[in-house]
């Protein structure tokens, strides 16, 4: 169970909110670490308080278990900033 | 003149590419501080190799004279890296 994740264009996507561009900024460097610990890069979008992570798998044309567990981490490290 | 920018649904954009996600991450922690020194602040889209920039004025609905001198500045930041 992943709440808040969703699919889109085959890309398993969650929107964070944030109370500065700051903030979102720093969340984009704790997921650019998991992702460089992972070596797997999900897309960002960051907007002025918000940052949407997308979770696919390239050679897979599509998801994997790695996506799951990616955005499982991802929400983790949401919850410690 | 700003080669490489163009109007997308109102908005000033640029795609930057690098040769890892590391740099684009890097380059992204460059305009968030140059953001942070204009208190304005860009969508950014981050891909594997890749980050585009869109500046718009959310008060003007539309762009300012701001977003092209912030144009100009994210070359400069991207010019460092």
């Amino acid at each position: 169970q992943l709440p808040g994740w969703r699919l889109e264009s085959g890309k398993l996507a969650c929107e964070y909110r944030f109370t500065s561009y700051r903030a979102a900024i720093d969340f984009v460097n704790a997921v650019a670490a998991l992702a460089e610990a992972q070596d797997h890069h999900p897309e960002l979008l960051v907007g002025h308080d918000r940052c949407v992570v997308r979770w696919s798998t390239h050679s897979a044309n599509g998801l994997t278990m790695n996506d799951f567990a990616c955005a499982a981490m991802t929400d983790a490290a949401f919850s410690r900033t």
